[in-house]
Formats: C-alpha cells, structure tokens, sequence
C-alpha cells in the first residue's frame, strides 16, 4: 500500500470544501432514491431497478436484446434476468427468440407495458419535480450544466 | 393505484430540466462512488461500507454500541456485523461487553485501526479533491450550500 503523509501545508484549502460538497450529494442523492424507491413501491407496487429497464425498453420501441438489457444496465447493479422475468409475468414485456439465432432474445414492452411505463414516469418527473422545487430555475440549470461535465477529468484514466 | 393523467398544460416548464439535473446528480454520485470503491479495494483493500464504519467509530474514541452503529449506518446498507467481524480479525477494532450488560457489545478502533483510518481518510480526501476539481471554489460553496438545505421540504413528511 503506498500514501502520501499527512502534509497539511502541501493540501490545498479547497480540497475540505470538497469533500463536504461529496458528502452532501451522495446524501441527497441516496435521500432522494430511497424516497424514489419507497414512492414506487407504494404507488405502483415496483422498484427502481424495474423502473431503470422499463425505460430503457420504452426507448427502444424495437426490443433490446437481453445482453445490450445487462450492459446497458451495469450500473444498477439489477439482476436484469430475473427483473425482465417478472415484466413478462406481469405482462408488461414480451420475449421473443432472435431471428436465425435461438440463443438470445430479444424483449420489448407490450402496449400495457408502455401505458404503464408512462404512468410511472410521469409520477416520477412529479416526484422529482416536488424533491428539487426549492432549487431556482438558474440554480437547475447552473448545476445541471456543471454535473455534465466535471466527471470527464478522472474517467477513462484506467 | 391513484395516478394523475398526463397533462402537458398543469406541468410546469422546469419540472424536465429538474428530472435532467437529478439524473446528471444521480449518475455523478454513482460514477463517483464506483472510483471510490474500486481505489479503496486497490489501494488498501477495502470496502465503502468498511470505510464508512471506520469513519463512525474514529468520530467516536470511547466507542459505539453495535446497535448504535447499525442505526448510525442505515442507510449504507451493509451488513454491519460482518464489517465489525473483519475489522477485529484484521486487529483495527476491538470488541468488548458492555459493563453490567451482557448482551451489547462496544466496538471501538484500536490504535492501529485509527492509523489505517487516517491514511484511508487522507486519500479518500486527496481522491474527491482530482475528481471535485474542475468544480470552482465559488461553484463548490454555492453548491454545497444548496444540497444542506434543499431536503427538507419533503423529508419528514411520513
């Protein structure tokens, strides 16, 4: 394990700001999803995983195979199989073998998939809207331009 | 399920921007925290959640009571026990019964486990500071003003 000593004279002032600027929105951002996730649970019986390839499906009104579904998902952290499972249970998606290639399948939202897909982000674009109205419009757009593009210093460096 | 129709005219304009500007907050705390977690299990071989309990019990030397610290750590989601079990296996905290009081227990950092800390708090530091950079001090106070504040018109609410 290699680190540097603690040098105070050699950190700058503003690394502290920082730092709390980090701690506030990663408590923000996991107030609001606890808040999204309890929401959704409540009104629509859902989740956020369910709710994240919903949309993803919504965009692609000609199916996704499942395995641009898991990447595309990564993040998330959903186990995609067993959420795309229930969709198809509930009737929310169908599956359908790849023509010329049994191996994979390719899922999309059915017409009751998509009306209640809309009905949950629509509630959500509410619910949002109800978390952030005390942010100004310039706040909004100030942030939001800022959150577009200081991720690009540290990523892809590895 | 009670949902209100679709109805572009009751919506105000911002309500988009403000679904944009959480996405951006949503996948920048979650870009942040996956950089995180990937140089704390390279560097020290370590977890958020580790980190997390280290950071509790540094902030208190007397020591926590296991079920203070579950509270304390809700929210992170991570299975507390078997943090505390690791951290006294690796000789970074230890364990002991509470006095006339059988069945808590007190967990608090050895010496060794508040150095470690400290070192892992120092990069932690460092780290948020490369990825935080291109933020301005100004944009970073402004910012950090705003998310201590924003929650609280709907926290609390049930």
């Amino acid at each position: 394990m290699v680190s540097a000593p603690l040098d105070t004279l050699e950190r700058p002032a503003g690394n502290k700001e920082r730092l709390r600027l980090w701690i506030r929105l990663l408590r923000a951002a996991r107030s609001i999803e606890g808040e999204l996730r309890e929401r959704l649970r409540r009104e629509f019986n859902s989740t956020l995983p369910r709710f994240d390839v919903m949309a993803a499906l919504y965009r692609a009104p000609d199916g996704m195979l499942m395995s641009d579904l898991s990447r595309f998902l990564l993040v998330s952290n959903g186990n995609v199989t067993g959420i795309v499972d229930r969709l198809v249970g509930d009737g929310h998606a169908s599956r359908a073998a790849r023509e010329g290639d049994r191996r994979t399948s390719i899922v999309r939202l059915t017409d009751t998939g998509r009306a209640f897909f809309l009905e949950m982000a629509d509630a959500h674009e509410r619910w949002i809207a109800e978390f952030l109205g005390e942010v100004g419009e310039d706040d909004v757009k100030r942030l939001s331009t800022m959150l577009k593009t200081f991720r690009s210093n540290w990523e892809g460096e590895h």
